[in-house]
């Protein structure tokens, strides 16, 4: 049977990554080795993360002043490395969910934290837009697309301090304008590789100004000047990643995605909003999530979760099972999700309502 | 041609590793999905890793009171977490090679550090032996063997205070007596996987008694008390970990790689010592790495240096020149470096020999 890879992250790839994954594993770039035993000095390396840096580049057109690092260990620590790099005195923290919140609490040990707008007292089902960002904050920290929740900063703001955003999930599932921004980082186990590595984006000019000694490894600048080769880098994972960013290209880039995305959601969340067994946990269209949507019962079919649940395994769907803090489903439908997936799960739900 | 992976890391993996891989890849433990695109929650993952790390207790006879965790980032980022967890005022380091100075300049950050020994004055071509180590330092560090310059400490050192190993590039080449370390840290990818991930094997009750407040992602407490999934782990990368033991387990472990890892080293010293074209770079076998094995052209014939370079490479040998700092060649001889390959390097050298 067909399964239908519904997990948040790590999360389904392209079948392009998959079968490239397979191909560099046998014979990596015709040097008779596999890719899991090159040396990251080999020029056939070498090439390979230089192009996973122009494919980002050129894909998100990324101005100038800007550079983009690979880096072991995952957006968590970057929860650290952030305010680490750029804290001085405060920064300030919109707090719109599980991984908005530990990022904010990591950024505490170095400084002031500002917690502008917290959307917490509704289970997060919102994002909070009049909040006020103080002048005097070295940066303003969001989280663009919520995994556990299900809502999505969809368009790029204006802030008058330097913008820092965790774009684990949504990165490369839209165009954006980068020159709002002053550093994006993200795992990069949603849309782009397998799990194990973070991606960052930054302006050069906004490093140097702590004052705090940084061990090395945890130094953008470090890595900058290493071009992501300071340490040995993970090798596969960013083999994995270029070989999704050529997928991506080869489809027509993030403004094709960004369509695709759309209409898979719509799919979604119009029989969500149809069906009379099942009810959306966010109200507003403007903050549902084009990448996790979440859905419950509605209150009068609530003792129907179990049977839906095992239902939608029957029929091939992995990983719906909502997060242990919502309840109810969540569909990820991350940019390699191919509308089919969402089309069967929609298929499910009206042969489930007719059954019951 | 057949290729012959010389690599000092990343670098060779059992043929073993990379066909599970494969297998893997295409379809993780019966899920139907790829185990690049699974999640690190699932029940068949959790298998995965409490396996891998049931493996490293078993191979290494690991006593109880330790804990095993992997984390992403790499042995480069476990310079800076040792002394954060571990140094409170004094901290004694071995300096034996290059990335022991990284290690020890890392610590610096933290508090005082005491360079008890350094061969550096010699290019680092032999291991101190008679030094004395502060009775008060918090802990003693030794990188177990020095990949650039072809040294290695090969059998477990009786020191007072707690004693911390960098083994990356030897870890599951011999056996250990692990009661006598304290902690035990190494990047995967020279014995175990693919880069992107370090092993950590830690007794727990030398943990907690640093004053300094830790970032998460830097506690090692949290991360034992996550079992390794405080954030998402490198998730393909312990897979293939989990294979390569796998793989040692049915050699017959540890033991019978040692004497298969003394084996090839043998063969490709006694033709060093024997092949008046060449010279060893360490004098006393006592201190010859297993694991790199380092030489350089005889004084006289110096000149032949880019030739036997060029006909080794002829011949399907890959990786073997020798760091920048030291020059000549480098065969990095891994546990799954087959001896055949080290069979072929010497007629090689042999064959360079008879012709000039």
């Amino acid at each position: 049977m067909k399964k239908h890879n519904f997990y948040a992250g790590p999360s389904i790839l392209p079948q392009y990554t998959i079968d490239k994954a397979i191909e560099g594993i046998k014979d990596f770039a015709g040097t008779g080795l596999s890719v899991l035993e090159i040396s990251h000095r080999s020029k056939e390396f070498v090439a390979c993360i230089n192009d996973t840096i122009s494919l980002f580049k050129e894909l998100l057109e990324i101005p100038s002043g800007y550079q983009v690092i690979f880096l072991g260990g995952g957006a968590s620590l970057q929860f650290a490395m952030v305010p680490m790099n750029l804290l001085n005195k405060k920064a300030a923290y919109l707090n719109t969910g599980e991984w908005a919140g530990k990022a904010l609490k990591e950024a505490k040990l170095f400084g002031e934290v500002v917690e502008v707008a917290s959307s917490k007292e509704k289970l997060f089902n919102y994002i909070p837009k009049n909040y006020t960002i103080p002048a005097d904050a070295d940066y303003f920290h969001i989280t663009s697309n919520n995994t556990i929740y299900g809502t999505e900063i969809k368009r790029d703001l204006d802030v008058k301090i330097p913008l820092v955003a965790d774009m684990s999930s949504d990165i490369f599932s839209r165009p954006l304008d980068v020159s709002k921004y002053s550093l994006i980082y993200g795992g990069v186990q949603k849309n782009l590789a397998p799990a194990g590595m973070a991606f960052v984006i930054v302006k050069e000019d906004i490093l140097g100004k702590v004052n705090r000694q940084l061990p090395s490894m945890l130094d953008y600048r470090v890595h900058i000047k290493g071009e992501s080769m300071f340490n040995t880098p993970p090798v596969f994972t960013i083999f994995a990643a270029q070989q999704t960013l050529n997928w991506l290209k080869i489809i027509g880039g993030v403004k094709v995605m960004q369509k695709k995305n759309i209409e898979k959601a719509k799919i979604l969340y119009d029989e969500i909003d149809r069906n009379k067994l099942f009810a959306p946990t966010i109200a507003d269209p403007e903050d549902r999530s084009l990448m996790n949507i979440c859905f419950v019962m509605a209150p009068e079919y609530k003792e129907l979760e179990k049977f839906f649940a095992d239902f939608a395994k029957s029929k091939g769907m992995l990983g719906i099972e909502g997060h242990r803090s919502v309840g109810g489903f969540r569909a990820s439908t991350y940019n390699a999700l191919p509308k089919e997936s969402v089309e069967a799960l929609v298929a499910a739900m009206k042969e489930f309502e007719s059954k019951n």
